[in-house]
């Protein structure tokens, strides 16, 4: 519930406790890309290994709001609760709650609490919380900013999931000042190892007709704000408790007049306000990206569910990454994977460019750390981290890290899509050539000339972590390949369209003519290990040689193998952790024909686990595609129930955010068949049988549409923008000025 | 000089410390298999990772005799010495020294030590100390007993050298009680974590002609015997020190009173009886496994210190393994590894078959570990940990741990050559067939038959550890076929010979007759990857398509590459750290012809850069057996000088004992030629040509034989025991009752 109740900004991340103190499982706030570091330490060193770990803070706790009637403390556990219930409002973009409850000295209580974190205003969120009895009773209210010891920490860590954030022992933080005046209390702290600011506060505003004492007390790690008052029966009191955060590279005093400001900003617009503009800010999200299911209402919500994520989780990012559990939760210590260029930048690029621009500004930030990383791997160019925060790698099992140089095609592929779709050439020129070309670069250094003329890459590690370290994996090549030869187009339209830049670019970074003629060479030569007698690629060089897994023998209590088996017993067999092969006739699905993807669904699908959360979407795009169409909707169901339904076990670990991208995905790639091979526009759709209809919207190089699409056809219509061109089940459509075009779908 | 100088009885070492406490290196004492326990700790967690490690403790230091005369401590940074000389004498298995020093006060003191480690007394060690002065001085002479804080491993991890040992920080030892008397102190001690038992003593007697004043002092972690006197001119003050430690598995008085008793014996035998006894053993050492290499003194004294560090490193083991580093460093964990099957065994075979039975007994005590391991690999059969003291893993990086499962061939190879040169087929009735059929069973489990119908091992990392994780390493695959064949060959021999013993084993470990079968037709099968153009073994599937390393073009500065390069830029190259597949030529050297040895050679040498320790002694024996005697004898002196030379800058870090293992292979499997596949002796000499000659002794199926090797041919002379038939130079030879036979070797 913490997980699924979660409210975040992007920035700004609550979980989705009650507002009392107990029982919680995981209280945690988190602030996108605020970490304290600590030394990675190894039983055996080796060079190069990742020095530093980064894990996100989980800040002060400022959601606290205790309550006691007649002495008795409310908690459900213990208290006689009559009725009780949590919303999340997807379109209001708020956490709502009614409790009723019968204390022992007899008083019927009602409490019902709003929380925002607002969308509007990336530092601040809001509690409105009201109760009310029936009879005279004595109430006392305890509201709370605290730091926590990271707890969660402690006891993720006895699972020895890999996967689960490391401990911080105590607390990260270190109090460098704390202020307090009237209901209100600022804390200033910085982190003890990574010496970032924070600083953290709280106001309160109380209407009610009942006189009450109001008290603040406040220590280095808390603070504390008491109302006492004696209730009269049916008279509500309310409070709303504003809350804030801003953090620095530093400590300094400017933190805590940000957080100053902020609250009395907040406090002068009243909470009523916040909602309102919530209300506005999700509206407008919402007609960008929402997606109907037709005669589906459960998935329907479901589906809204995942976007309500995906609009949160990119909302107001600042100068950072969206984390692997967006600011949900401490698992993979909040560090950035691949997963925000393949699984929510499609989102982005095709709903909201300005945000896809965001998190490619991002990826720009951290090139001369990757230039770094590159030099400690012995390679030119740059080689962006496996994980991180700050730009270093933070990746301590290099096999299934470090070892995942396809992250330099990710970065390429994402802002080849956005570049394509959103027709923002520009940004080539500010900053995502650079990018391009040096992390092209490392793919023409990595690799070498085989004796038959091949060009290889060996000892690298696909998407499937259940394989590692081998030669010639395939999604890496031919990733690669794009990469290198996206790299030669862009280099040369840049010469010709923009030759002042490019020679500065050139100057910059060195490139000599030489350069693009090698990468189309090696592209030319590059290896792609297959079998032709099958009509299948290889995972990698060997892979179709090794010892099959015996999925069917595996007792279900042994999933996910990862947990079960000795990576050693695993790397030797043909079983999948997720799509490897398959995800490479998805992402570069031009360069292969129905029948190729066909056979390698068919090879591949069977020894895939699926114990990947972004294993399920891949699947189900391609088991549409390829016609299986029975598996599409497995599959889909099984990534849009994620964390809905707990499906991996781990849903209190934050929100599986890769997933939930993936659904965005499914959908528009999956079901509604769009595909967007050089920028060009194709919808040919795979509607379940069991659905009634499917619509999306879309923004295609400044154009605004939305696509409709039932059994019998397929109706785009223009709002915005441009003309668009793009094709409808292989019939060329134009559509502009507000037109709509519907194309019948053959049966 | 602390590892050149060390002294070790293979239960109890000391490094080669002065008698003073300052200046020193890395003081250290250790008890062979006394180890300290801690929790193996990973940033992220895998299944099945050895969990608990493992380190031989640095116990108390008995060495310390600090003196001051007229106020002046001795340190001889500072001192004005006029003279100064130490010697290690290897047939009396004495450290002695002699220094003269004058003080500031105007005196000449002489002081000279003797210091024994006895191979009589596994629990004993003594040191015979006296000064003299010229003049009349006040001497203050202070004897300690001294635990450690493990600053050597404080500092050795800055190195991050991952061939280090762990950091415990402070002590590992918990003080359990402490007892003196006169000049005698015993301290009782139990491991923090492991929780073994350990005393320490040191009891001391003077003959002087002055009077003295002795005090001893007692702390839980130290004691301290103080002499002060008046010195006369020219009176020399002689004080014995005797030293003895015990351990077992708990605390229990009855270490302390086995130290009592030591130390009291010691002290009624007096120094002089220690010495004695030392120099009888080490005369019957000698005569059982020196070597003698004509007209080369300093390879002979260079090749004697070798030897007298196997001797001293394999004597009085009780229960416990041969480390990597003797008793002489805490390097390497005091861990022991396949080391001891492949690199020191040999020796022990032929010189001193009750030693070879020890260390065979110890790896049998280890097999339910063993069959634990394997269990948590996901396998039947059982599985050697790559590195242990107590039996179970404690390999933390398990690519080049773990999956080093040919640990359990080398297990094979030793039983099978101690049986075959010993004809101690007894041995295997006494459990060695148990260790060899479950040993056995691992491979056939591991394995698989692929679509052609071999049987394939993938997944593993061969002895060559700049390669990982790779498929049919062909030494793992050879090795893995002589074992499931000798294990049929046992099988079959125990059924026909020796059935009530075979049934009894086959119901206790649950033998099918099935199983044998099974083990033919995987050896049969069994692939062994190979280019069949260049006429050479590939070292694994795949291997000879990587890309070259340029060893050439690679600074002086950057090798050992290990310490240099990460872990990915290494294992994609064709770069060997130590032989492989020439290792597997050399140990399976009857399944391959002279012309396949020499392609394999000169293939695999080039790119082998002997960063470990374990590479000279392979490379030389090959170079010698193909042809390439100047090759060979550049290896041989490397090897050689591993230590006495610091080859690989860290001979501080202890003795590398496979290195001086190496050094008898090396002569007498690489120069003298010797072969005894199957158990046949045969003798085809490689001597260098700068030798005049090359000599050692024998001792097979209970025959004592000496080989002298010259230019023009060699002499084999039987001492004792029954004839033995063997082949010199290709000619069949017959030796008994104290014959002697020469064979010519034609020019």
């Amino acid at each position: 519930m913490e997980t699924l109740f979660a409210l975040s900004n992007g920035y700004l991340g609550i979980r989705g406790t009650f507002d009392e103190s107990t029982p919680s499982s995981n209280r945690g706030t988190f602030i996108n890309g605020f970490y304290e570091t600590w030394p990675l330490t190894y039983v055996e060193e080796g060079f190069g290994y990742a020095k530093t770990g980064q894990t996100i803070v989980n800040v002060p706790d400022a959601t606290i709001i205790d309550v006691s009637i007649d002495g008795e403390a409310l908690d459900v556990t213990s208290a006689n609760i009559r009725a009780s219930s949590r919303t999340l409002d997807l379109r209001a973009g708020l956490l709502t709650r009614r409790l009723v409850w019968t204390t022992a000295s007899g008083a019927q209580a009602t409490l019902e609490s709003e929380r925002l974190v607002s969308l509007a205003h990336r530092h601040l969120a809001a509690i409105n919380w009201t109760i009310t009895v029936d009879r005279p009773a004595r109430i006392e209210i305890a509201s709370q900013l605290r730091d926590t010891e990271d707890a969660e920490l402690t006891d993720a860590t006895r699972h020895r999931d890999p996967r689960k954030a490391r401990v911080l022992p105590g607390s990260a933080l270190q109090s460098i000042h704390t202020e307090t005046e009237d209901h209100r209390a600022v804390l200033s702290f910085r982190t003890k190892s990574s010496g970032l600011g924070l600083a953290a506060g709280m106001d309160h505003t109380v209407a009610s007709e009942t006189e009450f004492k109001g008290t603040t007390e406040v220590t280095p790690h808390g603070a504390l704000v008491r109302f006492d008052y004696n209730a009269a029966p049916d008279v509500p009191f309310t409070i709303s408790k504003f809350i804030s955060y801003a953090d620095g590279p530093a400590p300094d005093t400017a933190l805590a007049d940000h957080v100053l400001e902020s609250l009395a900003e907040a406090k002068a617009y009243r909470f009523v306000s916040l909602k309102t503009a919530q209300e506005e800010i999700l509206a407008e999200a919402w007609r960008a990206c929402d997606v109907t299911v037709g005669s589906e209402p459960r998935i329907q919500q479901a589906v809204r569910w995942n976007l309500f994520h995906l609009i949160q989780a990119t909302a107001l990012t600042n100068g950072t990454g969206v984390a692997a559990k967006g600011v949900t939760s401490q698992a993979y210590g909040g560090h950035y994977f691949w997963d925000s260029e393949i699984y929510i930048l499609p989102f982005l690029v095709f709903t909201n460019p300005a945000r896809a621009a965001r998190l490619l500004h991002f990826r720009h930030s951290l090139l001369d750390a990757a230039r770094r990383r590159a030099r400690a791997v012995d390679q030119e160019g740059a080689l962006f981290p496996w994980r991180t925060i700050n730009g270093e790698e933070a990746s301590a099992y290099y096999p299934a890290g470090t070892a995942q140089y396809h992250i330099n095609a990710a970065v390429m592929y994402g802002l080849r899509k956005y570049v394509e779709v959103t027709g923002d050439t520009d940004y080539l020129i500010e900053g995502g050539a650079e990018v391009l070309l040096e992390t092209a670069r490392l793919w023409a250094d990595l690799g070498y000339y085989g004796a038959r003329g091949f060009f290889h890459i060996d000892g690298v590690t696909g998407p499937d972590e259940y394989t590692a370290l081998v030669d010639d994996n395939a999604y890496t090549n031919l990733m690669a390949r794009q990469h290198l030869r996206y790299a030669v187009e862009v280099t040369e339209w840049l010469a010709a369209q923009h030759p002042e830049p490019f020679e500065e670019l050139s100057q910059r970074i060195g490139l000599t003519p030489e350069e693009p003629q090698a990468w189309t060479r090696a592209a030319d030569a590059m290896a792609v290990p297959n079998d032709p007698e099958a009509g299948i690629l290889a995972q990698n060089d060997g892979f179709l040689d090794r010892e099959l897994w015996d999925l069917a023998a595996t007792p279900r209590d042994r999933f996910p193998l990862l947990l079960h088996y000795h990576p050693l017993v695993i790397y030797r067999h043909q079983v999948l952790k997720q799509p490897d092969v398959v995800l490479a006739t998805m992402l570069l699905g031009d360069d292969f024909d129905l029948a190729q993807k066909r056979r390698n669904f068919d090879y591949y699908d069977p020894i895939t686990t699926g114990d990947s959360s972004l294993s399920a979407c891949v699947q189900s795009i391609m088991a549409a595609e390829v016609g299986h169409p029975e598996l599409a909707l497995g599959y889909f169901n099984k990534g849009l129930l994620t964390d809905l339904c707990d499906v991996y076990s781990n849903a209190d670990d934050g929100v599986h955010l890769a997933a939930v991208g993936g659904v965005w995905m499914n959908l528009v790639y999956g079901f509604a068949g769009l595909r967007d091979y050089d920028g060009n526009i194709t919808i040919d759709p795979k509607l379940p049988a069991e659905w009634t209809g499917l619509s999306f919207s879309m923004r295609v190089r400044g154009t605004f549409a939305d696509v409709a699409i039932d059994h019998d056809g397929v109706t785009v219509t223009h709002h915005q923008g441009p003309e668009l061109e793009l094709t409808v089940a292989a019939q060329p459509v134009v559509i502009g000025e507000g037109s709509s075009q519907r194309v019948a779908i053959g049966s």
